[in-house]
């Protein structure tokens, strides 16, 4: 394919690249009033990404950048940065296509990330946030690997993107998709893959109060990198986007939605209580901006809502509920 | 049908009768290492009744019920028993088919339980554990209405086995299949469905220690009602089992296992964290059964595991991780 390929065609290209290496995951329909009476006269459609290998979306981005590579990049190895879904996705696809892997974490990731990446056989550097940057760039002149970006990547978001192909595949009369934001690698191709497809669908962005780049970016008018981030969402952590991101954000989304700590703790409650799945904090995202009302929906829409993603454990659980 | 219908045909009539009413629930296939090392060279096929119509499996008995009542019957009403799954079962399917329902639940029902039972219609009849079967027989007569039996009804387990028949056609290779026992109703109608369908299969049920009538029962050679129970498992609590569940023990159960309420917690965290999906107590007890060692399967079985219902809130969640 040259460069003339579309934005719609590089996601359908990723799906063929990865389909039969990840899990094609299930969404269930509710009414929302079976779920909460503020969504009464919705339908919703969950995405049930919990299921997915390595419990979250990010395998399908990492899957399609490591075919991405010639040879010799696999012999030399790939870097990561992340604070844990994007470390373990990294961490199973290079094991599964028999690449070296380091994977840089910062101090706030949360333990059993860090033990769940380790345990499939990537090496592992810890550092301090504020030198997340630096330890990343610094690792990868020293191995002479391959950066794979944990969103802001065309290559890793148009893998992401395959889930909003397969949400539209389950729900053709889908009337807005609202999905979880973080560095907004989900959200850029999952708008890329609806938005291209069936124009009249709404797509918004939920990112959590302490650390929404993309919201304070596009209100900015600029690119903002936050000076701290504060949310119990650690896979929506990061304190700022990238200009690939925001260049799809700009194209195909029509709103980001802000939600605080709680909002997001009571749509996890939700989700157990009602849905009877698990989900993490930064999965639920979605469901406590639809739960607030601010992303804009209508009385009889189909609304799809991403569960992105199931890496938590009992304790942690224990503490947010 | 006349008398001459074989116990499987019951269930498959009942499969008849209730489907496109329930959920056809999915299973979930995974090498048993992923879960745990302790089930290193099982094949676990998990049945996934958390997502049945009402949390639980029991919707399945209590719809072959109610479809062989007669008008004059169902205009009469029903009666039902129960801490919980039972309860909102009836009063669901009764509502479905528009007919009155009572409810008499025990003092140690769980309060999210009773406050769903409520919501979906039902009179409720509260009373302390010793007075149960009395104000059942009491509140059956002074209502004139049908009692349905939590489980010693083959009309009801027959419902229930056709979870069995399900799991059988996802998994026609399963050499074994695990289930919770409570009254024993699922138990009983599964073993029929799967030992009659293929023999060679190894049928296995699991109380909890603190409320095992069906175990004190074979141990004894008769019917043994237990002078108090203590489980967490509150699904799994009645003080005794019946005459015709205990028929179809002796003839297509090999054995019945016994757990703790700790194994059972166990249980429940590893679905939790590694299913990504919500277990009550009482339906994690087959998990627990076979994590112990003590349900009797050979390295490379194909396991099917009964998750038996998902009916729990955050707050009990939070107590029990």
């Amino acid at each position: 394919m040259g460069s003339t390929v579309t934005h719609l065609e590089a996601v359908q290209a990723a799906r063929k690249t990865v389909s039969g290496k990840i899990e094609r995951t299930p969404t269930r329909r509710i009414a929302g009033s079976d779920l909460d009476p503020r969504l009464d006269g919705l339908e919703l459609v969950f995405k049930c990404e919990m299921f997915q290998k390595t419990g979250s979306f990010k395998i399908r981005g990492v899957l399609n950048k490591l075919a991405s590579l010639s040879p010799e990049e696999k012999a030399r190895g790939v870097v990561a940065m992340s604070s844990g879904n994007h470390a373990q996705a990294v961490a199973f696809g290079a094991r599964m296509e028999g690449v070296p892997a380091a994977i840089v974490m910062p101090s706030y990731a949360v333990q059993y990330k860090i033990d769940a990446t380790r345990a499939l056989g990537a090496d592992i550097v810890m550092c301090e946030s504020q030198d997340l940057i630096a330890t990343y760039m610094r690792t990868t002149q020293e191995r002479d690997a391959v950066a794979i970006h944990p969103f802001d990547d065309p290559t890793v978001f148009s893998g992401a993107g395959t889930l909003g192909l397969e949400l539209l595949e389950d729900a053709p009369d889908l009337d807005a998709a609202i999905v979880c934001a973080g560095g907004g690698g989900l959200l850029a191709g999952v708008a890329t893959a609806i938005k291209s497809s069936k124009p009249d669908t709404r797509i918004v962005g939920v990112e959590p109060e302490g650390a929404c780049a993309i919201r304070k970016s596009l209100d900015a008018g600029e690119m903002v990198t936050l000076s701290s981030v504060d949310t119990i969402a650690d896979g929506l952590a990061p304190p700022f986007t990238g200009e690939h991101v925001m260049e799809r954000v700009r194209q195909y989304v029509d709103d980001v939605a802000v939600v605080t700590d709680d909002e997001i703790r009571e749509a996890m409650r939700l989700v157990i209580e009602r849905l009877r799945l698990v989900v993490e904090p930064s999965g639920a995202a979605a469901l406590a901006g639809l739960l607030t009302g601010r992303v804009g929906v209508s009385p009889g829409d189909v609304v799809g809502v991403t569960l992105s993603g199931g890496n938590i454990n009992a304790e942690r659980l224990k503490q947010l509920l």
